[in-house]
């Protein structure tokens, strides 16, 4: 006769849609008066159950369950969202983790063995300003505030702005680090926003931790030539090194596992009549194991280089960003294994390709583990993001679950 | 003996150049001032000769030398340039055959065995209301003017306003036709504007013809993905299938000759963290001989619908302009390979890749045969475009042999 509810957590999600979306999608961006609005849902029903709560330095809100040790059990998500987003990204965390309160607190007698804290992270999307992850970075002690300081949104407004209205000075975000100082391990659901799940049929499936990231641009430079009068041999054509690359980043996955990805293709001068003389692609490449990703990165420079010299131009690399990876702790992936087949029969372990708040959690030195649940389409950001209302359920009991299993690890 | 003076020609073009031109490059662009003070430059010179000179409907000047027999050896060229263009497309010709002419009025006693005109075409670069062989294409029969009524330059002039200051209606310019109307052979001198006899290290060459050409821009369509979380194996890439067109296009060429390029592609979203999802190419396919164009147009498309079924993308294809290929006069061709041997030891025979006048003429069906004369750095349309001033005497002296040539041809 366990007090969880995973219906009420399905129909509080419905009524945060129908306070903070219409027929777009979610609005719930942070920083804005919509997002206070779901912080105040929020704040209501984590006072109804008699939590302690509030706002950290860099925006984070806590809700505490004090328990009969100061060690804690931190259940983290995110109510915010990008423009006309889903119903489920970020916030599903937020809901289905109150509910697992509300279960510990009703299954302990309002004192259960450790310290149990639910966090809702503030502008995990980054949508206005441009940078993700900002409150958890600020807790997890790698935002350097003088590197956000010049963010404006599309509107012109700073970003240090925004944050002041919120009751946020960016020059002591950092502060909200000592919130961690007693987290034993740290928790997080999260809709999968790819078709892994989907494709196998499972409802639900263990995060091995989140990939690295390596961000360039690549420039081919050859020379313009008339497309009638210039012989095949005589050309230095810098988009057939750049076609190449497409081809390219496959086979290097097909050998190093991860993902590849050319997102743009720039040519000049662009015409018709002319042999391309610049062509600009970015590469985006990601793996879980850092050695991969190092290798990942060669491997498509030294090919960069081959073309280039194939085709008698020249290639040169910069880079846009990059970010190392970030396993996730193997017992705690243990525990969530077990958990997620006590919950739907099944499990499959992934990793996350994008990032999230228990990346920069874990980054802190916190014992972390996600799980993901099923996303319709495989899709996310867009208001068509959906996942079985079974599924949804079914992600609650595990992240329950998980919950208790980690509750006795800490205590082991 | 022979009065031929082609260092005159050589002095003659850097007048040209001094008048018209600035440091940087050539500015007689059609319809403008410069370009009709260009044309008073050739009219004082065919004035002083004693030629009759008249402007045709179509814009066109002809300068005639007549002779016992009405039937007429043309020779032509073009005095306009693109803006900022060299001191030898277009006008290199018409100053040659001036002083060919001047040679064949002497050599008789003003009175030559055939009628020799000399034709200045009017707006052969087309650079400022993107309509090329404007007048030759009045004169040849195919210009069709509710096709060209709308243009405009950068400033919003019409075309049409811009011919009637020169004293050219746009509907009557068809009217050129009958300066056609006994022609029996045309003769055209031009740059190579290309390498290939440079790579050769050969000053002149007969020209095959003008390509034909298949111009189209080709359209894959994939799916936007998150280039974190979407699998490899799962992705519907655009540029993957765009990428493996860059190689194609030089197969086709090694199996089939003539050339092809891709000189542009857009990819959308275009940005780093997403597969892309629309993907747009155009592609300039050229050949000489018709069923090789059509063979090659073939090919790429089969090429391209490959490409889409292994990457799970669609593709479309939309025609942007297409010109048949237009082979010269054959023994016209063998003349013209005489000529060039006797004037420099040496021939090659090579296809013209950009489109000339001469291609109208031949179309017309006037039996038609092009010069070339080394280009260094294989460029123009730019100021430093350049050929040899002995490669450009050499030019003259081989122009002016096939026009003794072709004179006993025409009374054969």
């Amino acid at each position: 006769m366990s007090p969880l509810d995973p219906k009420r957590t399905v129909q509080e999600l419905k009524d945060l849609r129908a306070l903070t979306g219409d027929e777009n999608g979610a609005w719930r961006v942070a920083w804005t008066d919509t997002w206070l609005k779901a912080r105040e849902f929020m704040r209501e029903k984590t006072d109804a159950l008699g939590l302690e709560a509030h706002m950290d330095a860099a925006g984070n809100v806590w809700s505490t369950l004090p328990g009969e040790s100061p060690v804690e059990l931190l259940i983290g998500g995110h109510i915010d969202s990008v423009p006309g987003g889903g119903w489920l990204d970020g916030c599903l965390n937020v809901l289905a983790g109150l509910e697992v309160v509300r279960r510990i607190k009703a299954e302990y007698g309002g004192r259960p063995p450790v310290t149990v804290r639910l966090v809702d992270w503030a502008d995990e999307e980054g949508a206005r300003f441009g940078r993700s992850l900002l409150g958890s970075s600020a807790a997890g002690g790698t935002l350097v505030p003088d590197e956000e300081r010049h963010r404006k949104d599309a509107d012109g407004v700073l970003l240090v702005d925004a944050l002041k209205r919120c009751g946020v000075d960016l020059d002591t975000m950092n502060d909200a680090h000592a919130e961690l100082r007693n987290a034993g391990a740290y928790l997080e659901l999260h809709i999968e926003q790819g078709p892994v799940l989907l494709d196998l049929d499972l409802p639900l499936g263990v995060v091995l931790g989140t990939f690295g990231v390596e961000r360039h641009g690549i420039h081919f430079r050859g020379q313009a030539a008339h497309s009638g009068s210039t012989p095949m041999n005589r050309r230095r054509d810098a988009f057939l090194a750049a076609g190449k690359m497409g081809q390219e980043i496959y086979a290097i996955t097909d050998e190093l596992g991860g993902v590849c990805t050319i997102g743009s293709c720039v040519t000049r001068p662009g015409i018709v009549t002319s042999v391309v003389a610049e062509c600009d692609i970015t590469l985006d490449q990601r793996h879980l194991d850092r050695v991969a990703l190092t290798r990942m990165y060669e491997r498509a420079v030294e090919a960069s280089r081959r073309f280039a010299a194939e085709g008698g131009v020249e290639v040169a690399w910069s880079k846009i960003w990059g970010i190392d990876p970030m396993p996730f702790h193997p017992e705690l992936i243990e525990l969530a294994d077990e958990a997620v087949r006590e919950a739907s029969g099944a499990s499959h372990r992934l990793p996350s390709g994008p990032l999230h708040d228990a990346a920069e959690v874990a980054r802190a030195g916190i014992p972390t583990v996600m799980l993901f649940v099923q996303s319709l389409h495989g899709i996310s950001h867009n208001k068509i993001e959906d996942t079985q209302e079974e599924h949804i359920e079914q992600s609650v009991v595990a992240l329950d679950r998980l919950a208790s299993k980690t509750i006795a690890w800490l205590r082991r």
